[in-house]
């Protein structure tokens, strides 16, 4: 197996209409069934009109970015600054929502794609049905990620070909099984596209040759890649997750049942360095957390109920409420 | 500019000890100045003797890999149910810190290499100093990612290639400056040789042809795109940073000086319903939150108590500690 990719070169501007399969193939006479397309997200987007006119400088233009960007997101991620992190109406988790000002006449932004997916199989369909090539498209962008510095292109829609190459079950040649084996090859083969497409720039489509015997069924497309928030172990950023459970901490309400020994002995060593003198918290298995107040003064029993509530929050920290019985002296 | 990717066959299993640059200028005598290796790390961690003996299965098992991911790991990222995610002490975030199990005997784990960077540096010198080839080296391994399904490869180790390709500073066509385009094109040429060795399987090397015209200094090695965790929007899982707010919440003591206040507003709007019938709090700009108990009964004095220790969680998550001030009916 040897993979070639190829800058397809002299596609120029894209306009709002423009028809995408007659440039691309105009501009590459030289295609072949199974040649696996990585399209530029960014000429689709112009092609399919997914552009909005915004101010070109000012506090409106920033105003309207941002009622562009409310319009564009289905949840908030993480914020830091100026960066807004959010996940789109399709999924993505995206930097301004894969808004983009760069390469677009200053009065407009361009968005994403409504459909990638359906961008790609449309495209797909196109070249097969009015010049006669097989070909799988990749609409690419380029996103961040955490942990590591510099971006990566990755693919937002797929026709054509497995968006995953699936290694799950077999076992390599000692005889273990291969577990997490999941491989993203369309993101792999946007990032090979990326190489030709970026270096040169203005090159918006890469071809990828070699790597499809022939393309297939349109398959279920890039979407399999979105990982649903509640799967995910990042869903929210750091600080925002941090707020989340200071938030909740602010209003956590008594526990009515017992929790795990263990969980609830962190707990209280969480808070014991804090508590007033002579407060102690006992658990009692079984029963919850015995707590009596220090004295009778109204300070100490104002403190004594702070110091009730910072254990809730130890608690939830760990394994959730348990129930916490005052006691008398 | 046109890319070839080539699988380097035949270099069978690796030892400790190997000579990988014996190993793949024989297996690749068709290597030319300007190729860009991507070493999957195993061979090099392999030929490094990075093999740790492992009971081969039962409890010990799992207490010995537990044992080793400890060593391994620098700081904990997340974890669920049996997935661990790290930061090592290179400072990658990995799964299980990169140790893996499959393609070695079930009695070993392989770690990953101790200094991938100098890895690089070592091959590719070797492959210079005793071949007489000039190439550049991407030492790789597979890292899953949050919020998308499936893996990809990226680099551990590199030299000779520039890890970053910066396009800050310039402008696109239309006159808009670049901001956001720094490339990680070591991990999109460690994902294009993955397209080749992971496809074909037992191929540890792929070759990249086409993308460097000539290697250049070492360079400053894959190390360039490890984020920092403090400048990391996502150093941490949504679960642990959610548990880090609680912790917070449960040793929260009182503030001394005021606060923002539309931050405080919002903060006494969080504890608004849950905080005892007759409780106001009243903020004072200047001053901070005044605070009155609802009665002089011990039990309302405990709850308000609670109270303002919500109200002090609440203020955390908005804008950090905010003085309260206790006043009489």
């Amino acid at each position: 197996m040897r993979l070639e990719i190829l800058p397809v070169t002299g596609i120029g501007d894209v306009s709002p209409g423009a028809d995408l399969a007659a440039l691309i193939s105009e501009a590459a006479p030289w295609l072949r069934d199974g040649d696996v397309l990585v399209v530029t997200s960014k000429i689709v987007s112009k092609a399919e009109g997914q552009l909005v006119d915004i101010p070109v400088d000012g506090p409106a233009r920033q105003a309207a970015r941002d009622e562009i960007l409310a319009a564009e997101t289905a949840r908030a991620v993480a914020q830091r600054g100026q960066t807004r992190i959010v996940q789109t109406h399709h999924g993505f988790v995206m930097a301004s929502a894969g808004i983009d000002a760069s390469n677009v006449d200053r009065s407009q932004v361009v968005l994403l794609p409504k459909d990638p997916d359906a961008s790609a199989r449309s495209l797909r369909a196109a070249l097969r049905e009015r010049y006669g090539i097989d070909v799988a498209i990749i609409v690419s962008d380029t996103m961040g990620r955490p942990w590591r510095n510099g971006l990566t292109d990755v693919a937002l829609g797929a026709a054509g070909i497995d968006p995953i190459r699936d290694h799950r079950g077999e076992t390599d040649p000692y005889g273990n099984e291969l577990h997490i084996t999941q491989m993203a090859v369309v993101d792999e083969l946007a990032a090979a596209g990326e190489l030709v497409k970026g270096k040169v720039g203005q090159v918006p489509v890469a071809v990828v040759r070699g790597y499809l015997e022939r393309p297939g069924d349109d398959g279920p497309g890039a979407v399999a890649l979105v990982r649903d928030a509640a799967a995910d172990l990042f869903s929210l950023g750091t600080a925002e997750a941090r707020a989340a459970g200071l938030r909740e901490a602010a209003t956590l309400a008594p526990g009515d049942s017992d929790g795990d020994p263990e969980a609830v002995a962190r707990a209280i060593a969480t808070v014991a360095a804090v508590v007033a003198p002579g407060t102690v918290f006992t658990h009692v298995p079984g029963e919850g957390v015995h707590a009596t107040p220090p004295g009778e003064a109204p300070e100490a029993l104002i403190r004594f109920g702070e110091d009730i509530q910072r254990l809730r929050a130890a608690l939830a920290a760990e394994d959730g409420p348990v129930r916490i019985v005052l006691t008398h002296p």
